[in-house]
């Protein structure tokens, strides 16, 4: 089993609280390598979790450990998880946010470790993200088996991701993320894109065409692309697109077929 | 002695300031293990960083060496210190940051390393961190003697959190931190709350009750916990109590007695 | 070849892009030691790259490899180029970022690695940080030969610094960074300031005197220092600059002399 462990939280970085987390990893696997996927995700934002962790799990090696810690419900009956999927690991609390990436992959086994025999008696009900979860996935990392961490489940919290509507004239779609450039990113997939289109609707602005890259406009111009999620993305060549044309989670985009 | 170092700082991490450090340590000791506790406290804020050091140390393993570099006085005069406490190293200028760690811990011993021998003669007078503290951190990792530092003494800088006030009817404390998500940690201490708490009063609001988890509460309702830093805490249940109640470092928070 | 692998872009913490490279790199080369410098980088700022890369590049140790990722021509036609310099590597586009460490540094080597062999035929045209950059830097820390990336080319992007004006009286300079403290760094560097000077003028605000560091002036009270890049820098101990005297990137800083 590897020794990679990665950290995808909204435990920001100002507070210590990741810190928290990586001493005791490191107190129980010192060779642990630990890798911080990101720490600002939107707090409580548990699509937001599941859209990073998707497309960042698929680029790291086989038996790598995915802790992800974003838990609106910590210390409440939520269910405590470990999943295999793909060759890897993933260690979170059951709130849906694992869901995506597991009915994209189609196979996989999760195990609910509450009761654990190391996880201790008193975890401080506010932060089961260094008192369970990070103990789960140290374990893991220094052979810990998979299979004795707890009981099988098979009816894990599914999240799913708004789907765009289909409608005779083309795709009804919504805004699911702003990223750290002001890019818009959808709901459409570019699997939905198989015809030709007409025009892309976002607001008030009709956007002709899908583009490739943000310089193939002007500095300061609008675009849409497909974005390295594989989604409709609405962007500024080198400006914020959510300042610029007041775009927001939840924000409607339609895409008309020609 | 080990290679594990950790990093905590107000150096934000859009500089490069912090990445300056790890160069310099690198270039001292290749395969130092170093850690990221956190970058972005409060600029200049002495008692968040004793805040987050003393909550991330004690779950960090024996002989990791934290380089705590908060430091409004860099090149002035005050002193450069490494402590060694529990097992652990503390490389840090002598400002009070490190107070309350070492006199929970009782037992400590403490060193001047003004002029180490290592140390260059010109050290940036506003960069103490790089040219100083990471080199005296980076050696710690590579076996150089404690003892050698420099010169023991026994007036560190003391810096005390403020405490609260007892009073007949309850206790008078303050808010000391507000958190990544808006959650208002006071300086009352679990082991003071040992009587029947009536209700607790922060701004107009009053609390009844000590929750031990934030969904104990409606979403977007208030509440008081203890904390993962075992202190009572103002905060919302998936929302933020500063905003939402008007919350702020220093504001007054108590507790009646029944 | 070292395994040190630093990253420096301006992908922000929120998104999990850097998290997407960090897999990548892990996925050739488990045993990369990955370095942070800085990731919150002024979006699109290629002269805020080159400033925190020369600062902190030269404290690394030999054979690291520096991966720079700010790219705002990303998926057009500007070339991705390798460079090695002062026994260190560099990989990043090659739109100037470097230029300043180079002609600092004097003499380099630069590959266009267009077209290397591991790299895959459809790089994503919006990420190729992940898809081409940190593909190469992995392949160069398990020891891909540097001279088989691509060919040599010797007309990289050249992107100058902006060079203060000399007048008769004195020089005159711009504000060409704000760090996370809110220090305004001008383009006047300290080999310049080699006569003794009158007064520095910064808006409305006349200084005299270079100080060494921020607390030899009174808490709130503005100064000039030489600071950790050899730059002339407008400060207020234990305060912010750019706010109490509305300094921006662009402003003109001017230094009289005697």
């Amino acid at each position: 089993m590897g020794s990679i462990i990665t950290l995808l939280t909204d435990f920001g970085t100002r507070d210590g609280y990741v810190g928290q987390m990586k001493g005791v990893m490191l107190g129980i696997n010192p060779h642990a390598q630990l890798v911080d996927i990101a720490h600002d995700l939107t707090p409580f934002s548990i699509l937001e979790a599941s859209l990073v962790l998707e497309s960042a799990a698929q680029h790291f090696p086989d038996s790598t450990i995915h802790l992800v810690v974003v838990d609106p419900g910590v210390g409440g009956e939520r269910r405590a998880i470990a999943a295999r999927c793909g060759g890897q690991f993933f260690v979170c609390p059951d709130n849906g946010l694992l869901w995506p990436y597991l009915s994209e992959k189609g196979s996989w086994e999760i195990r609910d470790f509450a009761g654990c025999r190391f996880i201790g008696r008193s975890p401080q009900p506010t932060f089961h993200g260094r008192d369970i979860f990070a103990l789960v996935a140290a374990h893991l990392s220094i052979g810990f088996e998979f299979n004795k961490l707890g009981q099988l489940i098979d009816d894990p919290v599914k999240m799913e991701i708004p789907v765009p509507k289909t409608r005779p004239w083309g795709l009804e779609g919504e805004i699911i993320h702003i990223d750290a450039f002001g890019n818009a990113m959808t709901n459409i997939e570019l699997d939905s894109l198989n015809r030709n289109i007409s025009r892309i609707n976002v607001g008030g602005l009709y956007l002709t065409g899908v583009k490739n890259y943000y310089s193939e406009v002007d500095e300061g111009a609008p675009l849409a692309l497909i974005n390295s999620f594989g989604r409709l993305e609405i962007g500024i060549n080198q400006g914020r697109a959510d300042e610029a044309l007041n775009l927001y989670k939840g924000a409607e985009v339609s895409v008309q077929w020609d």
